[in-house]
């Protein structure tokens, strides 16, 4: 492909209990814990609207992912064959970017405590966005 | 926020009649045409497993958008008070990444046609995501 690559922004961090990606849940539905995102004093105005309750889709940089991986064993289970990533929820992908629907639970300045984080603490946050009534 | 900031890789591009961010649809489901997502050969691999019928979700990096703007009337409608971009799904943002949930119609080699894909033309795709049974 041509063209210049994009690149990204860091606009915040998550801040959470989860450290090792290993242990960590694969999904916000299986166990995950509450979480902070702290934003870059920066974008302040970029969070205004979002209130308690508002569910939302958190992108993020999964820095720890392997970007070389095209194919995977889906949740590590080796008795399922080999599928591509993009067919698959693996972090390891060309472009290693998490995705995951939270609900806001609290709103103080650049920080926003939501629920059923599976991030790791210290992931870099790239963007927020509110849920659309079709997608859930 | 300090680091080194990650940079994307774009794996593939939308092939599309819609070639006017201007007049293209806001969202899919607001009369958006099909489309063909044609990846680069080297990601033949991670195409592996999806199958027409499929949903996913389309990650595009939107590379005519604005990327300083941090808040905006909801869809462009001025009697609306301006919002913070996180609370709204404006292309304008600081890291421009559509989300866009279609359903695959068809699979050829390193191409999928799409149904009801809003982004124009040319637009660079990074990712492809099954949607989780949670997310409809």
């Amino acid at each position: 492909m041509t063209g210049t690559e994009p690149a990204l922004r860091t606009v915040g961090r998550v801040e959470s209990p989860l450290s090792d990606p290993a242990v960590a849940p694969k999904q916000g539905d299986e166990g995950a814990p509450e979480a902070w995102l702290v934003f870059d004093a920066a974008y302040a105005p970029a969070l205004d609207g979002l209130r308690p309750g508002a569910d939302v889709l958190v992108l993020t940089w999964l820095d720890r992912a392997r970007r070389d991986v095209l194919a995977v064993h889906p949740r590590g289970d080796v008795s399922r064959p080999e599928t591509g990533v993009f067919a698959t929820r693996s972090p390891h992908r060309p472009n290693p970017i998490g995705l995951h629907r939270v609900r806001v639970l609290d709103v103080d300045g650049v920080r926003l405590r939501v629920a059923d984080l599976e991030a790791v603490d210290g992931t870099p946050v790239l963007d927020v966005k509110p849920v659309l009534d079709g997608e859930r």
